[in-house]
């Protein structure tokens, strides 16, 4: 069988193309499957290079791109491309091309296959926000501030009445904020997160943008792959009629990030954070959900990062050889 | 100032249009406002005739056609067009390209104008289906079974985001099955509940496609048509930031309302009525909400009818000259 990966270009689609490509197998819908071929889908190409995989540069917006880029033995496709939060808020035409009319064009091309693929869609947290509970669960009614949200709500609209109507399988999983997200900083809101941890260990100089008591809701890469993968290994059964799900996470302080830094990075790395709230980011931010409880998910078998301190050192660990360069 | 009405063919929209027409005026945003013009655009053409009226023909999916019903001076857009259930669920490309892609042109007329236009949604209680709690409230989450809820809840969003971004001022309600619905039977799959009055009160035979027992959340539509107007003349403050709306209505089973024609129609009009489950109607009728609680649009004014009864009566009232033909 073969994958798709959109976003493939991107650190998390990357991750899973690599991942995918090194095992040659993949658990799908409750069975092993042998992968035949990966392509990888993005707007830059991607980097990494393996026999299985297929590196394919293109506009997810363009709807006969997209249909050459799967055949009758695509049985897998992982949704990641999007325009990221505060892009999307930015240029609101932009991502409501790549956001929307990209995953339609995507759901379109999976539609009408001899055998229905499972469909990963990478949804937010960010379809929550404005007046939510203390505690966002699995009943809240998604509510989003802001266009990104807006945009991948109703992408999870549309994988649920696909699934409805039996022309894909698809699960969309609403990810926490990927913390700490490897490569340079982008347009998305969250991204403070990453750049207090990730830009000091590197001796580089960052700049927390919220105020240090902003709670968020957090997951490493290899958390958010392992959950990834497990969305795409469950039977169609654990996921029943609703194909949306909050994932589990774990709820830090930008304050007690910084004591993570200070602890595994020294105080060198820790003096290399200033603080300077931007008003735009904390609007954006600020209506985000910060704490959750995932008993759906952890009852599918999906499983978060055990501390804080366990994010910043699987990040050591993977991004700098195991340990901070002084 | 002009006035747009999408679906201004169709029986709300006709009688809308008729009613600001005629009254030449129209309360807009808490403010009264005189109309210069309304455009009653519809793929068949509207058969009212008024010197304000100007009524055209067209496809919503087309957007070019779309953005010349609108000008600078276009205040107020009700969009009622739309693909009715039973037929989006029997043609799914048809319903996305009305209800999904229409509504986007629509939306992106109504953007970059000098005054944002106040945009009346009509969005249906078919956003809500599956698993439901006993009584739907202002905070269940909507969960839409079939297609056609899918779509009104992405045109949802999509005047959620509108308004937020400031583009419009927006304002979505769902409104209950209408009934008695003039004219003749239409894709709707909640047709049989107008049919099983209206045909009988003409001396037609009808069939009941459901089990007597049926409960459904119903609305005339002079209530409904009251009700939309409620919606425009409200300010933008009575709205908030939450711009959808479960609008009142009234609980009723198919068995009681069968005793209503009884009473108001006679004997000869109820033995018009046979009873004949059609699984597909029961499909996609069983998993749509019946009961209500809708304090949010009480606090804000909106009314519904008193009585089933009363229903009927307006019924026999508007469309039989105030009696029924024996």
């Amino acid at each position: 069988m073969k994958v798709l990966v959109t976003g493939g270009g991107g650190f998390l689609g990357q991750r899973l193309v690599r991942e995918l490509a090194q095992a040659g197998t993949v658990q799908l819908a409750g069975r092993p499957a042998a992968i035949s071929a990966i392509t990888a889908f993005d707007q830059a190409e991607g980097a990494f290079r393996h026999p299985l995989v297929r590196n394919v540069t293109g506009d997810i917006a363009d709807a006969a791109q997209v249909q050459a880029l799967l055949d009758q033995d695509t049985a897998l496709v992982i949704h990641l491309a999007a325009v990221v939060s505060g892009t999307a808020e930015a240029d609101f035409d932009l991502g409501m091309r790549v956001n929307l009319e990209g995953t339609r064009n995507l759901l379109e091309a999976c539609r009408h296959r001899a055998h229905q693929p499972v469909v990963l869609f990478s949804s937010s947290i960010a379809v929550f926000g404005g007046a939510l509970p203390p505690v966002v669960d699995d009943a809240t009614t998604p509510t989003p501030q802001g266009s990104y949200g807006i945009q991948k709500l109703i992408g999870e609209h549309l994988v649920q009445d696909y699934t409805r109507k039996g022309f894909i399988d698809g699960r969309a999983v609403r990810v926490p904020t990927v913390v700490v997200r490897p490569g340079k900083p982008n347009g998305a809101a969250s991204g403070f997160a990453s750049s207090i941890i990730r830009e000091p260990l590197n001796g580089q100089p960052s700049v927390l943008t919220v105020p240090p008591e902003t709670e968020m809701w957090l997951a490493s890469p290899r958390a958010v792959a392992g959950m990834l993968r497990h969305a795409i290994a469950l039977e169609p059964q654990a996921w029943g009629w609703h194909r949306s799900l909050n994932l589990p996470g774990l709820v830090a302080r930008m304050d007690e990030a910084l004591a993570v830094l200070r602890k595994l990075g020294g105080e060198k790395a820790a003096a290399l954070v200033s603080q300077r709230p931007d008003p735009a980011v904390i609007k954006l931010v600020s209506t985000w959900a910060a704490r959750f409880a995932t008993p759906r998910a952890s009852a599918m078998g999906f499983v978060a990062d055990a501390s804080f301190e366990a994010i910043v050192q699987s990040h050591i660990d993977e991004q700098l050889g195991g340990k901070v360069p002084h």
